[in-house]
């Protein structure tokens, strides 16, 4: 069976020695969260993933959602108790406003123990998850009435929430979106159509739902310019607050996944269901926009959550499994065999994995600090920092995290071998739930060109520039050191790459955009090393420093190995991104359809 | 639902133009396998692939295997009647003995019709291909008393076989084996012991099931010095012929996969069942790896065969799907979206796994007619070069075509967005099928050591030189063609990384044998990029001889482009695999087991 221990040392070491957490202390709300709070916050959360869901994970697996006779679902045994605990112990509202039942506690702290939970049982966090999603687009666009009525029972994890934007003829293509929202005169409208792919769209663990819904009002415009937010309760809520007559929103049917079985995927069908405009008519994609960077953030964390709960199965197995001798000699002589630990290719697939797994926790943690900042600062100037890096860093983290988490389940499911394929480790489910982070919230095409086609020109390129001027600063900085040299001169050369990359666009995608296309998912690939690259000179650099203090000599020498291991072996990578972006569309884009 | 069109005129092609297939009439057998026969039977081989197999490979992945109250296992509906269907028109003879029942005719269509099959249902392509290995493991070491007891019936398939290796604690280490075998007066052996992870193992579809089991003569030597290989029927054949008792071997369990549903994985126990040695004492690893060749180029074919559907799906879907608008302006304007082929990220994706399919297709038929040589010439110094070619490219051919083909299947599934997660299309059980051909018949660790730490040192490199002279003289001569020049030049230099890999490996593997290990996925990875690019380049040069021809010039045109896109985004990955494979194993092998 599989295990799970949450990395919190590892999430720690990053706060306080490569992030410097205490350098936020001034932000609202950072008061209240200590690093003792931070501490005994992430253990408590390491609990809770450890010991509720991480044992449901497996069994929620195979048992999946099912449909019920009353056309409800049936989630797996244990996880209705399960989202009772969770919710009790006021995770869900972590950093939500106290005004509505939250903690307000640093978005950092949500984005780590986010990762915790996903690791030990990603189909299950997607509830909580999808229902702070729902409830970040409230608080964000809702007016008050709305958010009273709705917000403090999603946070209690009273009801859940869903998002509604796919239907079966477009999911990134919103623009073709056709569910009808009709005016009422009570300022309510009924909303008919349907939508596919919906995320705990049904299911048995809360009393109601609180579907947000994308719709197009009658007489709207064509195209995104004509697309409404609306909340559309599973249960009509009373003004009292009690629950009244079901809603016409009904379960049309549940998709067969190849993973995250846990969660109800549902198309549902809305037939006159009575629902409430959020924020402005026609501004229903802005608003989703809004939300849309942390959401993603969230995918990139359920990649590195993945790879991280992999990489830990693999680690042991390694260490346990006796086959064949070492190259260089037997290692366990008195055993029949080594532990496959000793062979080079299973230490590269472990290698590869932990390097990626350190750097790209690093990379969310910094970019949660950046959230926060952006959210609770007072100073203007660094909220439009943080603006700029969230815009520019998201698509990169979700592409990048769950294009390799999702690798880096393959890798683990290899060191198992043929027992990686067959359910009793259960490895093979960490690939089958890890392959979906690829597709949703964006499919990783989409997030490659928001980057390149979005985020990169946005603002005469600002975003960009200020990124490429921290590398640089810091690869010179980290030159002046002996032992941090080679790395940041690798850390250098791979900037180059970058520059040199991004200048190639500029010259080439006004020429065609197909340029931009073309290069697009090289370009976030090349991007996301260079960022990773940037998180573990930094590591480095802290390791070097704690490597004197009490019993950290053997740890901070492993952190160091490794950083040099991803410099050495995955950053060169960045060399070859750079020269397929640069053959451009031509090639590519030279058959016509019909050769296909 | 999935669909699938076997690419016979594909394979025709590269056997006419690139492969000249007529310059091998002189072979014993190839006269009877006229150009004609060969189209006649490819077309016949893809109607059973498209009109049999491929109907039932959805509903066999749903279905899947099932225990039978008898302790027997019930196949999915339809496979029965395809398994005699196939048999009967005598595709699992097709290159076996007609001694035996077979039809004597050339190998390369055995491994062309093989693509078909595994594209149109791999998990029941199994059945037959495990029946065909015991087949060739049966011709070449067993006595002609038990030659002419099973193989005619398994031929025929009146009964399929088995491979019997694996054991709970061990699958690459057979060293370790412990199943017993006792010699019994009459000249049998009672075998005891339990094996995992036996494809095949129990079914409904035959009468009988002969399985070859590797197992440990009583007083025998430790180690792989000590393991015999025995034939144990699952019924005792009397010498009649006729079925007797039921044999000592059952089903322990059925395993629960992540793909291959279709075909029972079984874990078998031997309480003394009845078995009579194949060969000779103590050599049944020999007898193994004899056919382990063609096994393993069997493993390389399916992750071809997957990757060839998958695009195949994938390319459908993608002229189908309308979703937003081409980048350089709308492609079909009069339609609410343009089909999303015009995306050049989804033409990336179609554009690799097309150049991938079509080079591999080339590799393995190439390959394939090597074995015919192998087997039929009479010319020695022809047959040690064929012998030479296949030990060298068969650990190739299977890790690099079966984690590519792996990667395509993963490819065409971001396609299909969130509908490729469902079942709905069929794509997700492309991904996981494809998934155990990385992992079985020698994880793709133990092929790339195989590779680096057997085949090339082997005879003082013979092999190896021979494959660069070739590809060196190839070059050389294309370099005088002004149209293939430049891909000319760029499979000399990646023949120039591949050689510098070569040469850093016999300089430093003998200094520390970790540095074979640490660079032998790069560089099995570096030699398959090698010879895609020999490929590619014949096959771009038929295509210019060919482009003239009534009606050829757009499919020769597309495919010249192909190729093109090969050597301008593919082949450059050899010079990031060389600078990985010169970093050594000191960083990889670094950290104590317990840093992990």
């Amino acid at each position: 069976m599989p295990t799970y221990q949450a990395p919190v040392g590892e999430t720690l070491f990053l706060l306080d020695n490569v992030l410097h957490y205490d350098r936020y202390g001034n932000l609202p709300g950072f008061a209240d969260a200590s690093r003792d709070v931070v501490e005994a916050v992430l253990n408590e959360a390491g609990k809770v993933a450890e010991e509720i869901l991480q044992p449901i994970n497996a069994s929620g697996d195979r048992e999946g959602c099912k449909k019920t006779a009353s056309n409800g679902v049936q989630t797996p045994k244990g996880f209705k108790e399960a989202f009772k605990a969770y919710t009790e112990g006021g995770w869900l509202g972590l950093s939500f406003p106290q005004q509505y039942g939250g903690q307000e506690l640093p978005y950092v702290m949500t984005c780590a123990v986010s990762e915790y939970m996903s690791s030990a049982n990603m189909a299950f966090a997607m509830y909580p998850g999808l229902t702070a999603g729902a409830v970040a687009a409230l608080l964000a666009h809702a007016n008050d009435a709305i958010k009273d009525k709705y917000v403090p029972n999603m946070i209690s994890g009273r009801w859940t929430g869903t998002m509604n934007l796919t239907e079966p003829h477009c999911g990134t293509d919103l623009g073709l979106l056709k569910t009808k929202a009709v005016p009422q005169a009570d300022g309510s409208y009924i909303i008919t159509g349907q939508k596919i792919f919906i995320s705990a769209g049904e299911h048995d663990m809360t009393d109601n739902i609180i579907h947000l819904v994308l719709a197009r009002i009658e007489g709207a415009p064509a195209g995104v310019k004509g697309i409404s937010l609306f909340v559309v309760p599973k249960f009509v809520v009373n003004d009292d607050g009690s629950i009244g007559a079901h809603n016409n929103v009904s379960l049309g049917s549940l998709e067969h996944k190849m993973g995250i079985h846990g969660n109800a995927t549902c198309v549902l069908n809305y037939d006159g269901a009575r629902g409430w405009l959020v924020g402005e008519a026609n501004k229903g994609l802005a608003a989703m926009f809004v939300m849309m960077n942390e959401a993603r953030l969230g995918v990139a964390i359920q990649g590195l959550a993945q790879s991280e709960v992999a990489y830990q199965n693999a680690a042991a197995y390694a260490k346990d499994r006796l086959q064949g001798r070492s190259l260089s000699g037997a290692k366990d002589p008195g055993k029949p065999a080594d532990p496959i630990i000793v062979h080079p290719d299973i230490r590269r697939m472990l290698m590869e994995m932990r390097a990626f797994n350190e750097g790209a926790r690093a990379f969310v943690l910094w970019t949660a600090l950046e959230a926060d900042i952006l959210h609770r600062s007072p100073d203007e100037q660094a909220k439009q920092a943080a603006d700029d890096h969230l815009g520019l860093m998201t698509p990169v983290l979700k592409g990048v995290l769950s294009d390799v988490g999702f690798l880096n389940t393959c890798n683990a499911q290899q060191i198992f071998g043929g027992h990686g394929y067959v359910g009793e480790y259960g490895v093979e489910q960490f690939v089958r739930d890890a392959r979906i982070a690829m597709i949703y919230e964006g499919a990783n095409g989409v997030q490659a060109l928001d980057l390149v086609g979005r985020k990169l020109p946005k603002d005469g390129g600002r975003a960009v520039m200020t990124f490429f001027k921290k590398v640089e600063t810091l690869t010179k900085e980290e030159q002046a050191d002996p032992a941090l040299k080679p790395y940041a001169e690798a850390l250098a050369k791979s900037l180059g790459h970058l520059q040199e990359s991004t200048m190639w666009l500029m010259q080439n995608a006004m020429k065609n955009p197909d340029n931009a296309g073309a290069a697009s998912h090289e370009y976030m690939h090349l991007f996301g090393m260079v960022a990773l690259g940037f998180m573990w000179l930094k590591i480095m650099k802290a390791a070097q420093a704690r490597r004197g203090d009490a019993g950290m000599a053997d740890k901070m020498d492993a952190k160091f190995t490794t950083g040099k291991f991803f410099f050495e072996r995955m950053l060169p990578e960045t060399g070859l991104r750079r020269t397929r972006i640069k053959t451009g569309a031509d090639t590519m884009m030279a058959l016509t359809a019909d050769m296909f």
